[in-house]
């Protein structure tokens, strides 16, 4: 046997994630082409072998087209397959986690329609192994988060640390982080700086605004 | 464009850790077709979409093929993909680490001389991106050492509290871990058990006998 009978179907999908009105949501796309055409999935596509350089690059190159932006903040995730996900046969999904503020997705969002960003908890029913991906894309999120500074790709800069704590909390899924505990645990992962300014919190008090360290964790993968 | 149109090649590969002699080694082969025919690499091999229900059952295939074992512990890696990294053209390799005791392999060894157990710091250059994978599995091991159960799958049982400390500073490349801190972090995992029994170390000591518990982290994975 030659290697042309050792191919399968390889495709990337990308669980794209970020906080809108304080909610983990999960961008969607309504499919193009059959199977499961018109139903919304997770951002995917076939890899081109003749324009992509690694899967990576496939899921810099998917993610462009459904959102018309670069630069978030991308992981891989894990790789799923085998003979029954897929109704087209054998197949490979590269999975990637991105991570981004909501604010650099509102635009895009209005501007093309089959983009559609909705809450994790009001997902409707994914095609293919989709809900499983979306697992452990939510999986990584909250394991990480518990040591790692990957839930802080969610947020705007700047930003004070109270904001900071409840993206953590959205992301962990834990609803009230010790504040004193999350704070040393930032000094851990030497994460923020300051700004050098303040902004009138809620309760009326000055807060300091922060911004990411550049080169932080797991920022250091940015595409 | 059909499915037909993106099928890529797409090959497991298999980072077989164990501890030989006090030392981190790696289970290679000779391999048995070009490229690189008669080269020394991980063990790997195409996916068989008739045969393998998923790149993990590949996984456990290829393992079984060249150790004539089944069981070892086994997590998914990363993928690795792109137009360069095999001369057969644009590529996937879903890579897997594995982890055995090295009693289990011993006796394989002998009866298959196409498996050679390398330690990690005498290997020689491996073909494709082995090299590569072979650092991110030594990564995963090091770097998930430090809060998991991984080491743990490399040793042998029963073993003494002072042997199980002599494979987490080989696995995580510490070689003096303080006693204390370590004994106390093997209480957090809840990782081990007393059997019941002593062992006169070497030091002419009894030594408590230990052994993992059952389904404890990483271990619910087993092949």
């Amino acid at each position: 046997m030659n290697a042309a009978d050792h191919k399968q179907i390889v495709t990337v999908d990308v669980v794209l994630l970020t906080l809108r009105e304080g909610r983990l949501a999960v961008g969607l796309v309504a499919r193009e082409n059959p199977p499961f055409k018109a139903q919304m999935a997770l951002i995917g596509g076939y890899v081109r072998s003749a324009e992509d350089d690694s899967a990576e690059a496939t899921a810099t190159r998917v993610l462009r087209e459904k959102t018309g932006l670069e630069g978030f903040f991308l992981e891989q995730l894990a790789t799923f397959s085998g003979p029954d996900r897929d109704p087209r046969g054998w197949s490979v999904s590269i999975a990637y986690l991105a991570l981004t503020p909501w604010s650099r997705l509102g635009g895009p969002v209005s501007r093309d329609a089959r983009l559609k960003v909705v809450p994790v908890e009001a997902l409707p029913d994914l095609p293919f192994d989709h809900g499983q991906i979306l697992a452990a894309a939510l999986e990584r999120l909250r394991g990480k988060g518990a040591y790692s500074t990957l839930p802080a790709g969610l947020i705007d800069e700047p930003f004070t640390l109270t904001e900071l704590q409840k993206v953590y909390e959205v992301a962990l899924g834990q609803p009230r982080l010790d504040k004193s505990s999350f704070r040393r645990k930032l000094t851990e992962l030497n994460l923020v700086e300051p700004v050098g300014a303040r902004r009138t919190d809620t309760g009326g008090r000055q807060a300091q605004l922060y911004r990411l360290k550049s080169g932080v964790g797991v920022f250091d993968r940015r595409i």
